[in-house]
């Protein structure tokens, strides 16, 4: 069964959609440089969590997408070496176990992707069918997901463990945050991991 | 067929056991610090490739253990507030493709926990068990790996799509790969992903 979540009175809540961010600033300045980042994100319809080792934010993956943007892309704008750790999860809800109404097997979603907001990230990123004794099968979607970064010319390479993306940090989180949500059709519990380097001193232009 | 490591002839890299780390030190002098932390981790039998994103780190997993533990705790022992987000895999070399050898099915290892290093990590801890349908099965392992946490004292709870672990730096990083660890002896590929807090200003004392 493939559906859309607007296809559906499961909100994204329900369905465990989120994400858990942790954003490193490399300044001694850190403390305000993140609190204005996380200021700077519109919440609306969102539920955020800021705790002392990351950020839980749950909502419309759009509207995560959105989030993201604000905060990574103000805390670059201050030029400073940063990094930024997300875990996206869906079709889940707690970490033990699933509870889900029934009949519900698999809801996908659809990112719009931003403007460029001028920042340059460097990202590995992975993705984790789970539940799934097929792991193949989701192939399709990470090929097409590799084949759209080709031709927007953020694709870098496969590194062990990780597939490393180059670009518009708009791009790239589109990108990462499509291929999560589209998997999720097909697939109901899917996990990306992504980390991303902006304001690196050791960028090279390659 | 459940296998140590010890009982086969396939080697880590062939089996694709290793690491991936990003250390991110939140002081204008990071870039010391870490090229320091790095340097003083014992490189001895493993393959380590620093990036600009992260640092990929494979080899025996004691050893990729003891070498973890000596790289954060010394950029630690500087007092700067850093976070460590880490990656384990283990059965799938290669990302987009497993090349193993004929009969390989699941290879488990064990790790040996090494004395407190002095040094507080909060952590928030993701296992993922890939290419099986039932995710449950591994189950007994995670509770066995939370009830080791909570003889310890460092199991804090489960927060939304992680599972909070507080105590001495090795006590936290032997418990994250010694479930990997174990959980790939039921089942070949194992991700599991960890973010490290240390020195953060907003410590409590809970």
């Amino acid at each position: 069964m493939t559906m859309n979540a607007s296809e559906t009175d499961i909100t994204p809540a329900q369905y465990g959609v989120g994400a858990r961010f942790t954003l490193s600033v490399y300044a001694d300045e850190y403390v305000s440089i993140i609190l204005d980042a996380l200021a700077a994100g519109d919440s609306r319809g969102l539920t955020i969590e800021t705790g002392d080792i990351s950020t839980y934010v749950s909502g419309p993956e759009q509207r995560i997408y959105e989030l993201l943007l604000e905060v990574i892309s103000h805390a670059a704008q201050t030029g400073v070496h940063l990094s930024a750790s997300i875990l996206f999860s869906r079709g889940c809800p707690g970490e033990l176990q699933c509870e889900l109404p029934e009949g519900v097997t698999a809801i996908g979603a659809h990112i719009d992707t931003a403007e460029p907001v001028g920042v340059r990230a460097r990202a590995h990123w992975s993705l984790y069918p789970l539940g799934v004794s097929d792991t193949h099968a989701h192939m399709p979607i990470i090929y097409s997901a590799i084949s759209e970064a080709k031709s927007q010319g953020i694709y870098k390479g496969s590194d062990h463990y990780a597939t490393r993306l180059d670009g518009d940090l708009s791009n790239v989180l589109a990108l990462v945050m499509s291929a999560w949500a589209q998997t999720g059709a097909d697939v109901q519990h899917v996990v990306s991991h992504v980390t991303i380097s902006i304001n690196s001193p050791s960028e090279i232009n390659d």
